[in-house]
């Protein structure tokens, strides 16, 4: 943990100086520390964030504020956040290959992490807002859910490893307080820091504060989200904390672009793919183990057609693994799985809502709209697939032990079982989802889709769909047993005209 | 936690030293070291426990071993537990006083604890055998398991304090270890360790290791105990670790004793009444402090009726404030609820099946059978009141928060939450009461209520009739929606026949 009386906030000169000094950074960064630019680009609510680029690389700093950002010194926060962030992020990235950050560097004492540069990364929230597509991001969001949770998770861990691993985070606490003030508290009582799109929000504002069965609901699910400490949760598993580009290949270099056949420059990439195939052989140090690349090479040739920039061969093709990475887990302790997967689906559904406010023409956005519900639907079901799969592959924790469930009954009994585990998750999931959206329309932080509406009464009229919608799974979360029932629901509101007493 | 290093376990002559070396100790004991008795008398499975009696006084030692004592050295166990027994009686003590034995000195080195010699008290499971009767144990026990739950749960502490709360005893994973493979794991599937009264429940243990309902209730229990710290636990409150004395009133010194009128003893206990009466005032440091007991007395005065022995005066009764100690709280962690609550009626439901197997004459432990069955009634009903009470009077905790349920229409509300929460307790209390019956019968360890019925086809049908309510308990959790349903079952299966395929 960071100790109080050594740390010290790092702007430029010093953070300059403080990567000099490090051996690999500076290397990493390349060229004369004094030509390196450092910008501050924090835009969260709680830490400092520099781009550092030298003449070779770039970096990522982020560095712990002792209060949180957006409100000022008015609001003290541990440094000690900075710890839970480089734990968690260490834990995923292990269980995640591939989808979060590379942590380069980290001092307790500063409470600062040095990680890989994303780019040409973006902010998803931001590219919803330009209604851009995101085509891999289904695969990546429920890769990411589905190991880090199932992998902390009692199915997965001894009972032993698992209590180590809630008392790890148990002191990120005052954290865990935020999100139990924001979302469960706030939003549902009079508090100072709410706000709205008044005056049309003035009367739902009122509703909320009044409607009893929605207390009890979102207090059982503020109970849940202190008491069941399931997975190793991200805890703030927003749009805004998902960095994504807008496909995984990048084609870069394009100073030889002309007007010409076509065929030259699918030609151009079939020739270098087959001269990777080639030279695959002369890779190998045992027999056959390039085979499964060797076949992929060999099926892509196949597959390859109508790509047209000039100068199109490998080496201008960039390719990173996957094109989402998952950022910021400093919220992160053991709690209920549903609340990081319903982060994920009510930053979608938000997004959703929005997309009308958002129309210059009617109708110019129905393609990303419709694509926005898919992904509703296929994060969901991709996470309780591949959740499941990893369950029946390798349950080798202390939870439903395989001894029980032996032979073909056995087996048939416990599919049974995690099918209805699936479903509780489920119920749980669409109950943080509609808490996470509540949130963002009546308590202190908002979020850029509805924000960016400019209208105020457009802006209304789409958080005032997103409410209907949050509050229906909220207190008649019996209806909603799919995740069709949620895009459904989602798809009769897209153009419900509210009644606003006021304005 | 116990330094391995200079742990050393203190035998006769060892403890002697040890005990005289601590002044406070000493002067309790009193008299010369060498004419203190010690006697170890540990009957339990775990440690070493020795009753030392000096000149003056006497005490308790209980001494953590490296291993099972049950088992022996091949099944190691670490010290550490003695440092979370010491922790959760140090929380007990200060939320349910006297319902604990005192805590004179603790050495975490030696995994040694020396409490109050409980005298007279007896194991609770040893007088049930012998039917007798705890009037005052219900309004005892439902004290000790509201205040310890309520007052380490979500609605009376902050998140903060409870996660360190679950972080604090995290590391007594090996004791809870025990517990998820002895009661939710073992008794289910083959394992060395089972044993039951064969040949006669060989088919009763056939249908418990091909029971697949079963096999995913116990499974569902077993990640509730694993996964939901809702309090801190005993972790093993069975009757075997609650001491009783048969009142709360001792009369002694009857060296006087004749036949003579009864009324020269009732006469003795009023004057001595009314001689404290007067002597009150003359204790008065301010004025009025007293009165309450002042009333006490005289209202005392006007109930005392019928008791019959020589020299009856109020110093020759001893009282204690309570009649029972709850002891070995060394399973302790944070865990459900319902766990200890299903602990105390399971146990007192083995206690009402194994009646039938003591009786020498039929009949002749009817009295005492209706008072168990009327005690689980009791049992549940006053903790549900207490619990409730207290959640009333001071939730100051950061679940359900009050602000959310103002108003007269939030208060009943919220009454109706605390209904329907104690009504999950309620569910979860069965579920357990019966992994813990079950475990008795199948399982490593057995008690006395049933070994100690000497003819085993009789104790098989003892046990076959308490199988036969746990595993509906289990598996048709819905039928037993009250404790009336439960006491109700059981008394319908006091005397029926089981067939038993073997024997």
């Amino acid at each position: 943990m960071a100790d109080a009386g050594d740390y010290r906030i790092l702007h430029e000169a010093a953070l300059r100086d403080y990567l000099a000094g490090i051996p690999d950074l500076k290397a990493l960064l390349g060229g004369e520390p004094a030509a390196w630019s450092i910008t501050e680009v924090g835009d969260g609510n709680l830490n400092l964030v520099f781009i550092v680029k030298g003449a070779r690389g770039g970096v990522a700093v982020k560095q712990a504020l002792p209060y949180v950002r957006l409100v000022g010194e008015s609001w003290p926060l541990p440094l000690s956040r900075a710890h839970y962030e480089y734990l968690a992020l260490s834990k995923q990235a292990q269980l995640a290959p591939g989808l979060v950050p590379a942590l380069l560097h980290h001092s307790e004492t500063l409470a600062l992490t040095v990680m890989e540069l994303l780019e040409p990364h973006i902010i998803m929230r931001k590219g919803m807002v330009a209604a851009t597509q995101y085509p891999g991001f289904v695969d990546d969001i429920t890769t990411f859910m589905a190991r880090t949770l199932f992998f902390t998770s009692d199915l997965a861990l001894s009972a032993a490893e698992k209590k180590q691993g809630i008392a790890a985070f148990a002191g990120n606490h005052a954290l865990c307080k935020i999100t139990e003030d924001l979302i469960f508290t706030d939003p549902y009582r009079i508090a100072e820091q709410n706000r709205w799109t008044a005056p049309y929000l003035d009367g739902l504002a009122a509703e909320l504060r009044d409607d009893m069965d929605l207390h009890v609901v979102i207090s059982r699910l503020k109970l849940k989200f202190m008491a069941s400490p399931e997975a190793l949760l991200h805890g703030d598993l927003h749009t805004g904390s998902i960095m994504v580009t807008e496909s995984q290949t990048r084609v870069i270099d394009p100073e030889f672009a002309f007007y010409g056949p076509m065929g030259f420059d699918v030609g151009a990439v079939l020739a270098n793919l087959l001269m990777a195939y080639f030279a695959s052989a002369g890779h190998e140090r045992t027999p056959g183990e390039r085979q499964a690349f060797e076949g992929w090479v060999l099926e892509t040739v196949e597959q390859v057609w109508s790509l047209d920039t000039g100068d199109l061969h490998t080496g201008s093709i960039m390719v990173t693994e996957s094109q989402t990475r998952v950022i910021d887990p400093e919220f992160a302790f053991y709690g209920p799985m549903g609340f990081d997967v319903g982060a994920v689906l009510a930053n979608l559904l938000m997004a959703y809502f929005a997309s009308a406010g958002h129309e210059r023409t009617p109708g110019e956005r129905q393609a990303f709209e419709g694509w926005v519900l898919e992904t509703v639907e296929q994060v969901w079901s991709e996470f309780a697939r591949k959740f499941l799969d990893l369950w029946r592959a390798g349950a080798t924790g202390d939870a439903y032990p395989v001894t029980l469930f032996a032979g073909e009954k056995g087996a048939a009994r416990l599919e049974a079982e995690r099918q209805a585990y699936m479903q509780r998750l489920f119920t749980d999931t669409v109950g943080f989802a509609a808490a996470k959206t509540l949130r963002r329309i009546f308590g202190l932080a908002h979020n850029i889709d509805f924000e960016l509406i400019e209208d105020p009464k457009k802006r209304a009229i789409s958080e005032a769909r997103a409410v209907r919608l949050a509050r229906a799974m909220m207190v008649e979360a019996g209806a909603f047993g799919t995740i069709a029932d949620v895009t459904g629901a989602a798809r009769k509101l897209r153009d419900r005209m509210p009644e606003f007493a006021n304005g």
